[in-house]
Order: C-alpha cells, then structure tokens, then sequence
C-alpha cells in the first residue's frame, strides 16, 4: 500500500500492481467499459486473468463484439464485505484473438464453460495501467447528511 | 419478461421496465460508466434508485466530478448466485443537484452514510433507457471447449 488517504468514505490505501492482480485472481465476474461516439456501455463478463492479461469471451456478432472497434477499453472488478470494500481497474487494449495458437492458448485457461449454441471469440485485455484501492469504511454516528 | 432467447451461456430473458427498478431496488452498489475523448471510465458508487431516477453521491473535485462534464453516462448493476445471473442498465443524463430543495429531497433518501471530511454533491441519473436481462445457466456436460 503506497499512499494512504481519507476518502469521504473512510481511509483509502492505493493498492500495489501484485496486490490487484492478486484480486483480480480471487473473482471471475468483472465488468468491461467501452465507448463509441462519446456513449459509454458497460457489459459484465466471466474472465480469467492470469496475472498479465484478462480473458474473456463474447459470442460473434453481438453489440460488445462490434463496440470492440474503439479498442481502448475499461476493465473493473470489486468487492464489498461488510465494512471493507476494494475495487481494481484495468486500462488498456481489447484484442481478438485470431491465430490457432492463440486460441489453444486460450482454450488452457479456466474460464467458465460456455454454452456452445453459438461462435464466440477470445478477446485479451493487454494492460496500459492497473490500479486498485481499498476502502475501510469508518462511519461515525454523528454524520449530519 | 417480453423475450426469451439462448445465449451462448443459456437462456436469456429480457426484463420489463418494471422488473428492472425492482432489481436495482433491492441492491445499493453499483458502476457508472463514463467517457472522455473516447476513454471509458467505470466508478463503483452507493446508490438509491427510487423507480424513475438513480441518485449517488461524490466528492468535489474528484476525477468522477470532473468527468461529468460529459454528462452521457451508463449505469449498471448485476447480481450472479449460483446457475442465475442478472445484469440491469441504465443510460441516461447525469446532473448535479444545486438547488436547496433538490439537496433537501436528496438528503431524505436513505442513501448509505457518508464519512465528513469532504464536501460531497448529489449527482442523478435521469434515465433516456433502461434495461435488463435474466439469464439462467444450463451448461451441458458435453462442452468442448
């Protein structure tokens, strides 16, 4: 943890490169962040991240698969239990995989099973910049608003 | 439910407006979705959706503040237990609340408690469109890859 801060929320500790890949590890369901002509979406995906990239599939021809055009993409997963809550964010770029060893690569990795009524694609996040932080909610009681 | 269609993780079933509101009634966290200069951004937020407008706070001068100078954003909340999963969004026009009685009307929605130290604004979501989908997972044994 590099810098601790207070949010409104409560104490904030940024979280290390190790610590957010960590996290990203513990979970499978994340929510990816696109946006064409200036209109964010957000979709949640089943993903794997192997500590260096994220993985996840989408089935050929829908509305993420065409939004991947604009390939700059926002990748986040979080939690909250109880008191504690984190959050971790990926930027970067969203790649299609294409070629059969990339596929087979793709196909080694502990993804969720799919139902197989329809193609789909492998899609890799190459990271720019991972970031986390984790909050400790500290609510005292005489909070006015 | 107005269509049923198979994903390829299962059957998927479009949720009524209605079904939507009732989703987003029952949880508290949420991502909104923004972009700038064709970046997109995701932010967990608290929020309270009331059946016709999704209202959150944040703090003055953080990067979600700035970044709503676009005010096109995405809102969306999912929920996965077990074999079910659901996903609803949100998209629609960010404002900042000003006036004294719209911070009033603010203050009186139960919203969760909020840490002092900063000042904070209440930010709304004024939906353009709303929607939301159900999907049941029914992963065959057979399943190659």
């Amino acid at each position: 943890m590099s810098t601790d801060e207070w949010s409104p929320q409560g104490p904030v500790a940024e979280l290390s490169d190790t610590e957010c890949w960590a996290l990203l590890d513990g979970t499978s369901l994340g929510r990816l962040g696109v946006s064409v002509d200036s209109q964010p979406e957000i979709f949640p995906v089943d993903y794997h991240a192997d500590g260096s990239t994220v993985l996840f599939r989408t089935a050929s021809g829908t509305k993420l698969h065409e939004l991947l055009k604009n390939d700059s993409v926002v990748f986040e997963v979080d939690s909250r239990v109880g008191d504690a809550a984190w959050s971790v964010t990926v930027k970067g770029r969203a790649i299609v995989l294409t070629t059969p060893d990339d596929i087979d690569a793709a196909d080694r990795r502990p993804l969720p099973e799919w139902h197989p009524t329809k193609p789909f694609v492998y899609v890799t996040i190459v990271p720019s910049t991972i970031s986390g932080r984790r909050l400790n909610r500290h609510v005292t009681a005489e909070i006015a608003r």
